[in-house]
């Protein structure tokens, strides 16, 4: 051992980042004053943002639930899994800049396969770098509740590895047909936030009734 | 069982969204230049802004109380609360946009009719989604303390149900008058708040000071 | 009784609030492109906006350390104690708007007037509802710990009443010298912050060291 | 003693204010309209303000390890950690502004040398801040946690100090080359996350397995 850190200041550090890039992503979505003469047009017509916003929501949304079953397996953290982390925050608060970009480059066809491919490419990101906290977790396993079963650990390999599949498909995808691959992505989001699935039974640590 | 999630990180994500939707509101009130020759009168003007900053606030600021009652009650979350929890923060993160829309649209009436009722839609489905988050909890009786009484789910249920109706009605209200409208949603806000109670006797998890 | 709140997440909402509101108030500060020619001065000629910046920050800040005074002494909140934070917290989100009109007004005899008093008379506000909080708090001494003392409760009501007249003596000299009064804000908030301390001895709930 | 705060609501506040500083950062890169047409070349030209987000996000991470370092292992913060502490956020809630300087500034020599400088010197004061904040719980032993080795006191000191050299070192170099001081401030940054260590055996308060 000889390196470990607690583990509560590190999610509740994680949920600000997560609840804070999440958050932000409305700023961005307005609808410009020239067509407030016709808003329920104007409304209509931001459809790319309600997208882009969507699919980051959600797809941050699976992040946080994925980061949470990871956690709150740990017993302590080590200062790979902290390196990992920061890095994952990092890209996760990156990501309102691709959104953004792909609400506003969608109806202009060359912009818009760039900016499809440089949001899925920033998915990809996040995706293989939770991946890759996961495995460093997996290799020093002094670092898991002792509770945790082999069984689960293969669950959580499988809830973060095939995505990375599923994101090059839909980038790929975005060379020929990008507004399809912008649905591809929020098809991939949704997906990630029906697999996650609670705990079996209880471990100890999970059972206290809340923080009131 | 067979699906449990502990609440502890739910509720801190859960009020940091809530801590920054909330506050995100002010940064798109603003005195245009052009009115600092009479200042006084370029903050009066912004009257629409403020209205809309106060109705969402306390809009949220409810939705933040009852969301509090409903999760100290709760021994787990199971997966399909998760979902709707989410989905609730999705909408409540949703909110800054048709509230900007609103401070913007009045003064131009087709456009103050279309914002009104559109704020109003979303203000109805963060309404829906709280009463779908109790309804879904209520069903599984399991993931409730059980010190819980039959009594205080009715109450909540009264808490979160009959607000639909009301928004339905200043929804229409809002095709003939949109401004009073505008001012309905405040009240439907402010009165919210007040019938928002806290527990007769303390239940195990609250006793606790504090986090010092 | 009859109306008990857990504090717990309370004050992890409150928490949120001030970090964000705190941390929103840096967006407003910018050096327009036309002063790149000579950046130094164009640093230096936004010394409007660092003074508001510190205010408004200092100030915040003071008042999230006598709300943690505040908050660590009580069992339980009550419903009033409940609504008055809130309200608290809605003008506290509020800043941001008067101390952009303050950074951007000074300079404009005029309009430095009218957004020096707005900017005090939300202060003044702010004030007077933490004092209002702890007034509510006090009426109802089953809410407080048992072992705060009557010496301890006068101290923080000393803590939260004086600075309204400090603020009204502020407001009334922004109107001949909005200059100076901008300088006097500064000055009452390091005040309090010097003013503020911690516990004589550690009361039950304070001990534990953190939260790791 | 006579002076004590409990540590875990500070915690969870400069928690709040890293986390939002952090994310805010992306808030202003953008693409203009006007490189639409070749997004790929326009994405690649944002690179100053990749730069400058990168190295202003892992600053940030860098000092809330060692900030989590820090107080993980108080017992209490007195008055004057207090202060420091807020004047710390102060400077890091700051940090935006000349984040965002340095990002529209380079490439053009004059504003981009008095921008790299403005940033050093901010950073500069944040590790000044760190510093003094350590040293401040040093002078009164009665803050830590007994099982705090005079080892690890030292190891936290060396990790906070000689940082201020590196940072004077290349705010020196920026007045000659100031693209690659630019560049110096990033590996500083890397330097720091790579430098922090977890603790060698687990003091009380770090075992529990998290807030799950």
């Amino acid at each position: 051992m000889g390196d470990r850190w607690g583990t509560g200041r590190v999610e509740a550090f994680s949920d600000g980042v997560f609840a804070i890039a999440i958050t932000l992503l409305i700023l961005e979505v307005s609808v410009p004053e020239s067509e407030f003469g016709n808003l329920w047009r104007g409304i209509a017509d931001q459809w790319p943002s309600y997208l882009a916003y969507a699919t980051s929501f959600i797809t941050i949304g699976g992040i946080w639930l994925v980061h949470h079953a990871i956690f709150r397996r740990l017993q302590f953290a080590n200062t790979s899994v902290m390196r990992l982390n920061l890095a994952l925050l990092m890209v996760v608060s990156f990501l309102p800049f691709p959104t953004k970009l792909l609400a506003e480059a969608i109806h202009e066809t060359d912009a818009e396969r760039a900016a499809v491919i440089f949001y899925g490419a920033t998915l990809l990101l996040i995706s293989a770098l939770v991946g890759a906290l996961w495995r460093a977790i997996t290799r020093e396993p002094g670092l898991l509740n002792p509770e945790v079963s082999e069984q689960e650990i293969n669950k959580i390999l499988v809830a973060t590895t095939p995505n990375l599949g599923f994101y090059v498909g839909v980038i790929v995808l975005a060379i020929s047909a990008p507004k399809v691959a912008a649905f591809g992505y929020l098809v991939i989001a949704i997906v990630v936030v029906l697999r996650v699935r609670g705990d079996p039974t209880t471990p100890p640590g999970i059972a206290e009734p809340g923080r009131s």
